[in-house]
């Protein structure tokens, strides 16, 4: 069976007090649409269909760097639900098969309840995801005899008893693509918004003989994402679920709670993870490595016995291979450190490539920028940085070479070479004692003017 | 309605295991008198008379570094609630209004309360703040008829019936001034501990026909703080109910439960806000600023497109105009960084003056301190400070001059010129391969012998 | 009473995901091992046995490191724990007193419950660690006829009316060395799982005629850990009990949740521990420090008006006394900082001594690594080390010496002298400006190409 998605995008979320879409507010450095395209995803979708509004160009903009062959249609005006699942119809023509709407600010919907409902097609017309709530609130109530669903009721048109049902409807919907679009061009808007609902389709359904079922999700699932509380309290579940998978997996984090994931972070088995540290998105650690306490990684990657932290920082780029240790106070940006490479004090290492057994002293910077452009170091193996050397790119330093402390490095240096530049030290006898009584002297000086 | 605020701040605190005086314990960087003290001011006191006792001159200089204007009386000897605020009377004398009661302990009072007990005067001669406990446990009940308050009954004195209320006395009490002191004269000492209670003077108001009536607030509210324990939690409550408020006002942060905040922090919407962020007092930072992980900031102020962090600190006096950065492991300490200013990687900038636009390499230090005194390093617009610079203050660099990496610079710098202050390189072929060589052997035969 | 503890640790525990021995994952920075032997120690045990199985060698080097005392027996198929407990009959040969078997990834068993059982055996021959559960599941049962255990019934081999039962069995046993290892003998394997369960020896007893009893414990004592979620979860524990008894003690921790403590830290009254710090094993801190925020903390000393941080680490062997203090993006390893150094901004302070007030400027270096050897630096009191000085050890600063910003020491300076190693300022002017007119062009012409 054929699969399109409908993601429904056009929300403007006022009370997020932004100007930023909602569906662009992220979830583990994501946007909150990446997390529904991503669950649709476990459907292999034939096609995928944004319906933006607000922002549409930031949302399509979102949507296309996730995936360039989404469509996007733009519903100009909010008339709710069905008005916007309705956008969709003409990127849906000649479509052959199922369709499934899902919510832009609904991240949490998981794959397996999305490969139910598309199970629970070959049983029923139009599929519903409902769940249980204990406290249903005003949520609409999903209406059912036995198997079959009958109606979904909004709260504020519910009776008394309706409002005792505790199963919600999500919102989420499968049916035929062809057999949606029908239902939803009979959906009126004649109700006090003067909006078109989506959950009208049931009764339209009904009354032209199509069965409507539900497919239960734990109400986790349909957390849906309101406000910045809102927002951080979603952030806090994705944080909880993705530690505790991490921990089953293997990865060794004794404070968990304090250890925050990117939505595409991968960690090996038994690699150390300390307390206190913040995975940007990109980054892959191998089995095997240790990250120490505060430390700060982005778009880089750490290979199997590799030490980071701590207080370290790997920017995007960053290739710590085995072995490699980047320690206090240092930073690493586009930059590969081959096997062994220790740079463990206070370095700044942008734009480099460092060969194997190198030892880079503290307070070592590569000089990478010129105010304009910017340069590669490369530094051979073995070789010896000596502490507080400026390595001014471009510039080579050759395999087994080595250079004074305090240094500066603006020409290239050969292998097995010592390269100083340094001047020689001089000591004024007295100088210092002197000094110091003078200055005291003005300060008491000053102190009783 | 003038109105004259007593807090109550004389106790010890013993179980605090502290030599500081209770009061003066801080949640979120304030002293709790502090808190009690804001607490009041929105009821515009016309005066403030705060009652210290254990630790005075420590308590009396809080709260004059709070309120110039506070009046300080002294407790000698603690001799119930009661007496605490016979020691006001002095300072009451002539004082034509409402006085209210309130604890240097019990931070969290809110504005609305106080104005409701304000206002509630109307209608009672004594206004006495319960509030509705599920476990009362040993806090004193309100016997209450309809709406007046006839007795205040301690939990020790209370019988079994009386202890079935869930009302309960949060010690807090408004009257008129003249009249409380006149109740307060009545009150005896005939107890157990042989101590004045406040509460006392409700029975006696009625014996004298006068009327007392309740204000209920949230429990939350008369939370009190009597161990470190009961203070890291009050700690708790207080960031929480803040960090809501922010969120709600548009802040952005992602794990706002990692984000310590200090009583007076400021905060503009969309500034978003990475997990880990300590701010000590005095901070404001502008709306769409963006607060990296691992940051510390107090005393400080960031604009609008500024970006600190992640690992930044920021200490009192440091200014950092528009759009400008200051990056990991960087410290800025009394120093105007202008529109567009760069300090990315390991800088100490302090005591200084940064000119738009102008770009600190890394490393770069100013050097502020001669061991006796500090001076200013002042740079101009566009200037272009190479790596490892180090600024030996008092200095000037010119608008769209450069220094070399590693250079010291103890003179000024024309614009436009470029200083250096280097050594030349020089390259001693095969030394590193034989220097190695020597002291591999060496350790060998260490290793042997 | 002579008593000898049974330590069982030779579970492969592989829901740990892990190839490190279960009971050596650590909580707090020391094995679950060591927790268990150290609960132990209160008893002033005569002997000490760990039964090892899985990666034997490796728990025999822990237990060892823990107690080099300890008597290690190998179980080398794991048979059930009477079996375990079987294979320490060679070590208690002639053992003349109490044995009290308990588990090694049990780690919260407390003093108190411990003696509680070595008291109890006055009244009983074999006493068992029973626990209350408000779901006891799995959990084996303890039936009892008032002070009287009859019989431990495994969860599987239950009634339901003996499921009903919610005192369960911890496992932790207590009895004459010789009657237990005599009980033992006697237990048979003739179940579905072919093992031999040590619980049945209270069967066996009473079939003797000897007395059984329970000692109660609360459940928290009990918790045992299979994944390296429960040990997340027992870390937490362990963090949360340990930062309330240092609240208690006087500790001032403002956010204790975020404060990580090693099982042996030691932390003085009215020490201000402040957000975000990590402290690894082996740190003393004495009263009245202050470890400010995102400091990370192993092995080292912190004296009486010592400020560490923010941003500091100190690392095994650093020893600060008295008002002494290390700053942001500072690292000290294995050096004695004396009475009132400051180590304030980006320095790297390794294998040094420091004298009485010294001040060392921003970036300064101990470079103390020559490639295969370590060197020690030393300088004297009130000396003043200048801005980014590499202090190339071995060297020596005499008392009241000074070193110019910049300068690479390479030779001992004496008392009173100032070093310099610094090539002079030049100015090129008008360069800074040609050259980036030039850059701009260039990358002017680049955009265009």
């Amino acid at each position: 069976m054929s699969i399109a998605l409908i993601i429904l995008a056009a929300g403007k979320g006022s009370r997020m007090e932004s100007d930023l879409p909602k569906v662009l507010h992220r979830i583990a450095h994501a946007p909150m649409l990446w997390h529904a395209m991503r669950a649709g995803q476990s459907l292999d979708p034939e096609r995928t269909v944004v319906v933006t509004g607000h922002g549409s160009d930031e949302v399509t903009a979102a949507a296309h760097e996730y995936d360039p062959e989404a469509r996007v249609v733009l519903q100009t005006d909010q008339l709710g639900t069905a008005h916007a699942v309705a956008q969709a119809a003409p990127e849906l023509e000649g479509f052959d098969g199922d369709a499934i709407v899902l919510y832009g600010d609904t991240p949490f919907i998981s794959h397996e309840t999305l490969e139910k409902m598309a199970q629970a097609r070959a049983k029923h017309d139009v599929v519903v995801l409902g769940f249980e709530a204990e406290d249903p609130a005003r949520y609409g109530r999903l209406l059912t005899d036995g198997d079959t669903l009958l109606r979904i009721v909004e709260w504020k048109d519910a009776s008394d008893q309706e409002r005792k049902i505790n199963l919600c409807n999500s919102g989420v919907i499968a049916a035929d693509a062809q057999t949606l679009m029908s239902l939803i061009s009979a959906v009126g808007n004649d109700n006090a918004a003067g909006e078109y609902y989506l959950p009208d389709i049931v009764s339209i359904a009904r009354s032209r003989g199509l069965k409507s079922g539900v497919v239960h999700c734990d109400i986790s699932e349909t957390v849906g994402v309101n406000s910045r509380a809102e927002l951080a309290a979603a952030e806090k579940v994705f944080q909880a679920s993705t530690r505790s998978r991490m921990l089953s997996e293997g990865v060794a984090m004794f404070a968990p709670e304090t250890v925050w994931l990117s939505w595409d972070t991968v960690i090996g088995r038994e690699t150390e993870v300390e307390p206190n540290i913040v995975f940007g998105p990109g980054v892959t650690v191998e089995s095997g490595a240790r990250i120490r306490a505060f430390s700060h990684l982005e778009g880089c990657h750490v290979s199997r016995g590799a030490v980071v932290g701590p207080f370290a920082r790997l920017r995007p780029g960053a290739e710590l291979a085995e072995d490699s240790h980047v320690g206090n106070f240092c930073e690493v940006k586009n930059a590969y450190l081959s096997e062994g490479v220790k740079a463990n004090h206070l370095s700044y290492i942008g734009d480099a490539d460092v060969g194997k057994g190198t030892n880079i002293g503290a307070g070592t910077i590569t000089c990478n920028y010129d105010g304009v452009f910017k340069h590669r170091t490369t530094i051979g193996e073995n070789a010896f940085i000596g502490s507080n050397t400026m390595l001014v790119a471009p510039v080579h330093v050759g395999d087994g070479a080595m250079t004074g402390s305090g240094s500066v490095i603006t020409d290239d240096v050969a292998p097995g070479a010592l390269a100083l530049g340094r001047a020689k030290q001089v000591e004024k006898p007295g100088f210092a004692t002197r000094l110091m009584d003078m200055l005291k002297a003005k300060k008491a000086k000053q102190n009783k003017g």
